[in-house]
């Protein structure tokens, strides 16, 4: 591949890089995720200085990609103050004058481990980020998923757990998956974010967390019926809990369809580690890079 | 297209035809699905008179789809007596020597609603058949999707109806989508299938049964994003319940995404009635004629 530029948007920090792989990326940047006109300002001028090719953007949503509509490449509404309506690819292409991909942080995510790290050689994976927010992204036949908008997997239902009296953190839907078992979700039922508990408030937590994530990683097996699950985010790394995930999938699916593949290694944790997001920007920019031509 | 049979296999019956499209369907034949090799057999027997080109199979499951699998073309484990591991192409192929096409019932039949019916023109849609089973089929950029087996969407988690305490139809899990919301849980709840309830038990059932579906609506939405969902099946057909479905499922998304594509005309029923699988059939014939010339 070409020298690509990289970017990476979260709600709370965003990185950008130029590379060509995980392998080779260099002049990383990481700012905190401020107003639009300063925080994209900054990744542009940074961005320039390596004349990149073309850019790949992975943000946080929701956002509007179909190519077709009058706000494509916009943020749509969202509670993050200040980013509603935000034109996002605009002002990269005025200033640079090169092909840019966008698509949603965990689409991104999700191409990234496809091409370098655990979802290689597969054909259909999801990735599912666990953090402030709860998102996902599913690849089919190499392609991230886009329909009416896109996924916004951390708003589906499931079933309370037994001991869990915790009112649920979205602001949305209450108490949907992303509003039991975020990181706030955590922090609001525990009373401490989950990498400052200890003892037998943690191993309730993660007992709590897993179940969740298990029915989760249920309904994607049942409407997706992807060949793994990745679990990204800063929530999946409590200790032990992909494993229980994987453990409480087994129960959830309770030997139907009965597959051997959604035993061992079916939930895992990403390959890339943190670079997941920053990798697939240059797959989005390799794409928007041939396409362009 | 060319003359194509078509077969759609349901765990209570099976229908084939010979056609190109669901207007010039001839010699359709409904039998009992009894024993593997007496209704196959039959199938076969019956749309060789018409010397077909290929033929499109769209059967209930689960299947083996993976064209690699040393199982490709059987039925897996099913509770269908006779059924698990019985190879449904193979016959067909060797009677008959000509392509084969073979995916899940609601597989053939979002391909058939839309290249006929009520996903014409869409990119993403989702067929949901509500019967004597619960099961799903969804099309992104007009190909079923397929990863690691298929879909098995009636699987699913939902949360309880607060008015309902039926335990459940569903062999394997009880009180999934399918055991609360398939044919057989109305009649288990509510003492009568749903085309023989009235007055106000039939309110009742109806506000049930939409409750579920609308989650389950949501669950695809924030899953799959997809342009339209279709629900076709014997349940689908109870007086009001598509449209409740749809109220619910606004009421599900609470406003968000907020896409006005959400609200009217999102949950429909099918475009080509009960012709769906058939007409989708079809479709897998005309793929298996195409990839083996």
């Amino acid at each position: 591949m070409a020298i690509y530029g990289t970017v990476e948007m979260g709600g709370t920090k965003t990185s950008c890089a130029l590379g060509s792989s995980p392998d080779d990326l260099s002049q990383e940047l990481t700012i905190p995720t401020t107003d639009p006109s300063e925080t994209l300002g900054r990744v542009i001028e940074h961005l320039a200085t390596g004349s990149p090719e073309a850019i790949g953007i992975a943000s946080f949503g929701p956002l509007e990609l179909r190519r077709t509509h009058p706000e494509f490449g916009r943020i749509r509404v969202t509670p993050k103050e200040g980013w509603t309506g935000v034109d996002v690819v605009g002002p990269f292409s005025q200033a640079l004058g090169i092909p840019i991909g966008f698509d949603t942080d965990v689409n991104g995510a999700v191409l990234g481990e496809w091409n370098w790290g655990a979802g290689r050689g597969l054909g259909s994976i999801v990735y599912v980020t666990v953090g402030t927010g709860i998102g996902g992204g599913a690849l089919v036949k190499g392609e991230p998923i886009h329909g009416l908008s896109h996924p916004e997997m951390g708003h589906i239902t499931v079933r309370r757990h037994p001991d869990d009296d915790y009112p649920g953190a979205c602001p949305v839907h209450g108490d949907c998956l992303e509003g039991l078992a975020s990181g706030p979700a955590i922090e609001g039922r525990h009373g401490a974010p989950g990498e400052r508990l200890t003892g037998e408030v943690l191993t309730k937590a993660i007992g709590i967390e897993a179940s969740y994530l298990a029915q989760m990683a249920r309904n994607l097996v049942y409407t997706l019926a992807p060949e793994r699950i990745i679990l990204g985010g800063g929530v999946s790394r409590m200790p032990g809990l992909v494993e229980r995930v994987g453990e409480g999938l087994a129960s959830e699916l309770a030997g139907y369809p009965g597959l051997a593949e959604h035993r061992d290694g079916f939930v895992v944790l990403p390959g890339l580690g943190r670079l997941s997001g920053l990798a697939g920007g240059l797959i989005l920019a390799d794409v928007a890079f041939r396409s362009s031509g």
